[in-house]
């Protein structure tokens, strides 16, 4: 091309997730052509960059020391902890929940360096004291590494007087029996309950 | 969420073509995880906003009064006549035209305000006189409003003492006779050549 400027947008677009050379390309040439969303999504990026920091307490997404939701006193029911923010707000979204969060931002992974400091441990540890609620859900990916961190956070919260459950497992709604792989027929038995 | 900031951002994205709610809320999550991609891309996209701007001769994007093709005095093969900057790039990297290129940012459509002066079409009258061709091929798109704009831009052309030609029709490579529509067998039979 004969503009770098387009050509480091571009690639810069490009390390998005998901996002490939030819999207990135696309994007960039709709960009160029749209500089009122070139110009808003710059600054939204550079506020982003700027003023969203991790909620001293919980650490959820925040542009303030403590989030919107760990400062509503009306949230007593416990305290749900997620994987992401992302995580987070699925479960806001489905309204299931009126409690509290914390947020790992990740999963147990001693290979990538990623251990209990950097899941926030310490910061669980003191939330849960100070909030002194009587249950903690652990609402982690159904997978093999989000049983290890649940199974490890299990096992922290043993020694604090608190009851720990993690969410159920079984068949999800609409799926067929027949078509059921055998790890999920396997939970749904083992976790059946009385009618 | 509780960041209206991260609010904004995700609409933002979620403007971009092809990017919808979900993907844009990944964006903005994995934005908001990578502090220096959201950094470098914000910037890429204010210095875009303020520096790409349309070559004076071709309308090419660049960041110069004249784009480094039209800088380029080795090229004197024609004028090739294309929609979007990203038809250009096409063209330059198959590595088939070593002329210059005229970009017309769209096609013909009365209906929606694009005529003449939005195809910069005394632009390009001012380009041929100069420039003094011998050929300018029409790289339009292979559709109804392209082949309009195509005859449209070769009567424009017809007083002016320059051929006029545009890219060939038929079967693309690979394409087989028994799956090719009717109008891709009529333009090949229209074209068809001597062997």
């Amino acid at each position: 091309m004969t503009s770098s400027i387009f050509d480091t947008l571009t690639d810069e677009l490009s390390r998005l997730p998901g996002i490939g050379r030819k999207t990135a390309l696309r994007l960039a040439f709709s960009l160029v052509d749209n500089k009122d969303l070139t110009k808003n999504l710059s600054e939204a990026l550079r506020k982003t960059c700027e003023s969203v920091v991790e909620c001293s307490v919980c650490r959820n997404l925040t542009e303030d020391e403590i989030c919107s939701i760990c400062a509503d006193k009306s949230r007593t029911s416990g305290i749900c902890i997620v994987q992401t923010p992302a995580d987070l707000r699925s479960i806001e979204e489905a309204g299931l929940f009126r409690g509290r969060y914390f947020v790992l931002h990740g999963q147990l992974a001693p290979l990538d360096g990623i251990g209990p400091t950097e899941l926030g441990v310490d910061r669980l540890r003191k939330m849960v004291e100070e909030v002194s609620c009587e249950e903690v859900i652990l609402a982690l990916d159904s997978t093999a590494d989000g049983d290890a961190t649940s199974a490890f956070l299990a096992r922290i919260l043993e020694g604090m007087d608190v009851g720990v459950s993690r969410l159920a497992r079984g068949l999800p709604p609409g799926a067929s029996v027949e078509f059921a792989d055998a790890l999920t027929l396997s939970q749904a038995f083992e976790g059946r309950q009385r009618v």
